[in-house]
């Protein structure tokens, strides 16, 4: 049923590196905020055997037989519009949400240094004021056309790979938030949008220029982001003639993986929802580019969608996301679900969620790198739809119910054949 | 996979009455509980159509090829060692608990008194003290051996089916919960315990009389209790035996299926569960039977030994169930999560499920009933380990994941042909 | 302390008339609400002894010997825009929210049904077009200006007053919350404002009308909303020069009850608030009007302020009011308290409050029309300082801590003499 | 209403030391605990200005103008049947439970170290198995008597006050807490006391020995545990004979607090408590030793009774305390209170408390060591009433009521004459 999309087209290379030896690049979109540093520090981490696998889905035993890459084999680099490094951002976390021991930090110091050094100025192009007052790095205020932005990401990307020679690179967005997209050309298909853009006319959000500087290089594209990334059309279409594999968007971490495991719950003891009201507050970096209005839309949106899909009916539902500075990464979850039983018994469950977020979201990042970088060995392309269990708005598929979802992928790990 | 225990064996009759005009009898034993008289009310409010089927997961569109039982085909009778009649039960539960119309309640009276008079004294064989203390039916206190109780509940289940013109007639136990069955004969086979039934030596619990009972007269056996009920490996075989199909045992409602659900949330996440505490407070009737620690200790192990199950390993766990008077039927439940994620980061998921328990109950009740009816008719026997989804404590299967519990229900419903 | 405004100024007549005898009004802004219906509806069953007197702050041990109006004196009447009936509306509520029984409702029809009739339009003169919506009386439709509707709403009073030959009348606001009331004129002294009335100039809010019609009828108003009502410090002195006593504004019933009663605490044991978050959604009429943004910002302002004056500080605060359908009229608050302890530790507070808020504001309706008839008795005129611990914004003082309130409002009791 | 007991009997001393130059000890049984060593911390990391004194009530403004002693004034001593140093425990709170920088710990570790140099062994007699099992002291394992045991801590105090040339020492207990103790002896007058033990047949509980031993030696002594400590009636006469000052017990932290903060809230608003239930979970040492049922009583007991007496009548309520490893120190309450507001309505009011507990009680530790120390100074002596805000079971007077007992504190503030 997925696999429509997804086919294996053949090996990659004959000569391909053996596991050992292969080193492999992740390269992340917004690499110094909280979600980039701590999936830094964490390949850091399991690379030097000082933490566990906990949270890591690809550790589940389902995978064992798996060729994914080991994480001593990563590299890290990427994109960001903000001065700094993997270490200071690390560090930041650590004393403001109190995460993670310093002896950990202290340990995982010089990878992150030298990770550091392979970090490029990304694009404010077509982003938003919010975004544009975070960014303090002055490189990235160019008067470049989308044309000359794409050609500098890529370029990058392609250096990265040959400086460190990595078999594969995986880039993944991270970054802030962007508003949502929308405008007649969203589904314009792509030989428009190429045109567009040879003509200077192309008014492709950021994100999207990094998701078609990973296409063109032949990179696997990950949107971790409610983000418009490689989700229009043109794209997904491009990305599967180029042979290259995406995934996204919006990775499912806290509140919304809540009630994609509840809603299900619901629907199947025919117990009907009247309304689902889900508060967050938390207070990190990306919470002061959500508290703008029109950055917080595309997260709402995200986050509210899933219920209809899987209770086959609208109930009313509220989500908010706003800014509490003292709660640092400490994202907190109120939920309140009003339902109907039998006999038209009104009743309620509430869950209050208290997560670390950039903790939660971290090892799906690492996750999402392994399993891209595995699917363009096999030879998949286009959409990754049995990755949809981590995200919040899977591309391509309409199933919410995260255990329908992970159904799909323990079917494809068991699918994988030995190494 | 679950096929090889309730195999098809045989259409039922030639002579099948069609389904307009199939009569068919539901006994509970403890029918006059707020389970039962609740179950009670809302067969003769669907018969009516007062009232839609939210909460019964037969009315799911899975089931809607299935030749289940009309609502209105349904006849109501049980055993008790009370006084009062259903109707009383239901109108003292809208009194307490605030909960249906009293338009509702006065439009079923009808069938409710009538249905009363269908009930006989049930038996305080081998029960305990705090159960013999909420009998003040006279007729209870006998001197009558088990093997005289078995007789006499058998004729009590023949009189209701013969005088009622029933097809068949589907035993449920929604009596107050017994302590824990112990002892080194609770494994004996079954020759074993009836000889030493014959001999007057057998020291079943009243739950498995009834059991017996029905498994006696060749009607399908429903626990909806933590009692033993025919949970005893000799009544299991003997069920097998005389073709009648059985299952339990303890229906799950609340705090359980929200366990049953998040678990294998946290487990595909691969989040360490470190704790789990329960905290469940109520105040009806069967809140007196549970502050009995003899009889909490059924229903606590049954709530508490699912985590190991669906996680794989053993969390710290506490599970409590008090006595609040005030809450009547409205059981609430604190369940406290924590949880360890990435990088060793400790978390917290808390829910609070206010939820009453006779109205989550009785839809359940109805579902097991016309299922288990359906299961007769189709032939199948001993235990129906398609409707583990129903248990806290599904007898015969070790899975306790609910999603995969309800993958074998809708596995089992796709099977049903047409009618 | 606070007797330099609400002094006594005389015996209020020499021919008083006795307790026993003595009957007196109630009339009520938006008496046809939930707040008005039920406060009605408690009156109608405390006369006839159907119910005790929980939630009356006035049947306190400490007001045992004030000479306060029995429940069996009251009349009531009131202005609405909406058409219906006390019965209608008390009905609606039992049946959507589930509160107080059908045999309290029925046995106390006479009077509401009498009430009822005593009932006259409103008016919609410069309130908001979300509150127009929820007009459906035609009456209420007029050309008239602020000055006749001023005279006519005193008109409506007098007969009130004659037509039951009622020794004192007491005006409350219940009505829904009007948008926030700005602009230079509104510290602008009472002859300014009688010139610009006269002159068919004055923007007076629809709630101040009323209130204006209340002083100069010299009945003590109550104003029981964030609305203006009273609170212009035009009304304010003009109240005390007429020698009426007055009190507001919007009673503090729950969320707000508990921020009063808990900042203290956090405050005597030097521990810090960071950031204090309370979610309020709930689903009655009243929440329709909040979920109009210029309504809403009146709530918000009266719900948010009290901390920095508790604390000494200002925490970072957030407050949202949200119309969630289902839940009718029961309010449901989450509030998330950050708090800093010793050595910088971050610890939390949370709670959830589940409360019915007609039947939280009734008797509080009822505790300050009793209060508020005594103090004219009593000759107190201006604002009623010692009825803070009932507001949310109480006039005229600073103090919101809860308990320092109480104090003030139990000296006052103490101070009472014998009847 | 206070003074009848802790009245001032004359200045302590002509040629008192001056503020600057005062040394005053702080001795704490139980000194290694985590109250303990986090209180040590506390004081030397305040002494060095490293942290500002947020959780200290003695540092509200009420005080400024009081001669309460200086931070820097402070040598810290104490017994302890356990191993370990200041350092240690500190160390190993901030490892588990997550709380207090890194960089504060270094900076004070000399102190720790040096007044971990002052800890003396404690004794086990009449103490219980579950705390035996705590003591790897071999020092603590004698043959001693009650009176010999009494000398050695005497001797320890007074050594501690000549080797550090101590203005004062103020002995408190915050060790784990003791069976509650019973018995017809338990109101026996001094001198039947005193006659047992020197007849070696006393049979006082170990806290009451530590009790005695600061009593004799004229040190003020608090009793932060719900132990009995100088609670018995024979103990509280002799303090008051021999001048000197105590108070206790059982440290007011977190739970309940709440309940003395809330009741009084409820008792105000007439809204009838219906039922309590407070359910407690944590991971420290404490909680080992509350896990044994027979130290558990006491806690509970304490926690229990405060409703009875704000109320005015006794609702149904429930306490748990238990033993959750996870949680580390982080203790988290659950409370559910069901309440009936006006005209029979049930309402329900949740909280979470998730409040470190060292980090709770070691700025009263610190604030009852001040307070003690100037009450001496002043001449008090016996029971100091207007201390009870910080208590849950504050011994001779009946007041729970937070605030009510707050005031007390705040007049007696007032009452401090300058410095």
């Amino acid at each position: 049923m997925l696999g429509h999309i997804s086919v294996k087209i053949g090996v990659m290379s004959a000569n391909q590196p053996g596991r050992e030896s292969r080193r492999v690049g992740l390269w992340m979109v917004g690499a110094l905020g909280g979600v980039g540093s701590t999936a830094a520090l964490g390949l850091a981490a399991l690379a030097r055997g000082l933490t566990d696998a906990t949270g890591l889905t690809t550790a589940l035993p389902i995978f064992a037989r798996a060729d994914l890459d080991d994480f001593a084999s990563f590299i890290v680099g990427g994109h960001d519009i903000r001065r700094g490094s993997l270490w200071e951002s690390a560090k930041e976390l650590h004393e403001r949400a109190g995460v993670f021991s310093s002896h950990l930090l202290a340990s995982c110091r010089d990878s992150l240094e030298e990770w550091s050094r392979q970090i490029r100025p990304g694009t404010l192009l077509r982003t938003n004021e919010t975004i544009r007052r975070l960014a303090d790095l002055p490189e990235v205020q160019t008067g470049e056309s989308a044309t000359e932005c794409v050609q500098r990401l890529r370029s990058d990307l392609r250096d990265f790979r040959e400086r460190n020679h990595l078999a594969q690179v995986v880039v993944v967005n991270v970054a802030s938030t962007e508003p949502p997209f929308v405008g007649p050309q969203a589904d314009a298909p792509w030989p428009d949008w190429e045109a567009a853009l040879n003509a200077g006319k192309a008014e492709l959000p950021a994100s999207s220029l990094y998701a078609l500087a990973a296409i063109e290089e032949g990179m696997p594209y990950v949107n971790f982001t409610p983000s418009t990334g490689a989700g229009l059309p043109a794209l997904q279409h491009y990305a599967w003639q180029k042979g290259v594999p995406i995934c996204g968007k919006d990775g499912k971490t806290g509140e919304t993986l809540m009630k994609s495991a509840l809603a299900p719950m619901f629907a199947h003891r025919n117990l009907r929802v009247l309304s689902w009201v889900g508060h967050n507050i938390f207070g990190n970096r990306d919470g002061v580019v959500l508290n703008d209005p029109s950055n917080k839309a595309s997260k709402v949106q995200s986050k509210d969608q899933l219920l209809g899909q899987i209770l086959g009916y609208k109930p009313q539902t509220l989500v908010t996301i706003e800014y509490i500075e003292s709660l640092d990464d400490w994202k907190t979850a109120w939920d309140h679900i009003h339902f109907r039983g039998f006999l038209d018994t009104k009743m309620v469950l509430q869950f209050i969620w208290q997560g670390c977020d950039s903790l939660l979201a971290a090892p799906l990042v690492i996750d999402l790198a392994r399993l891209s970088l595995l699917a363009q060995r096999r030879g998949e392309r286009g959409i990754l739809k049995h990755l949809s269990a981590f995200f919040k708005s899977p591309m391509g598929v309409e199933e919410q119910d995260f255990f329908q979802q992970f159904i799909w992928l323990k079917e494809y790990a068991a699918g994988l054949g030995s190494p």
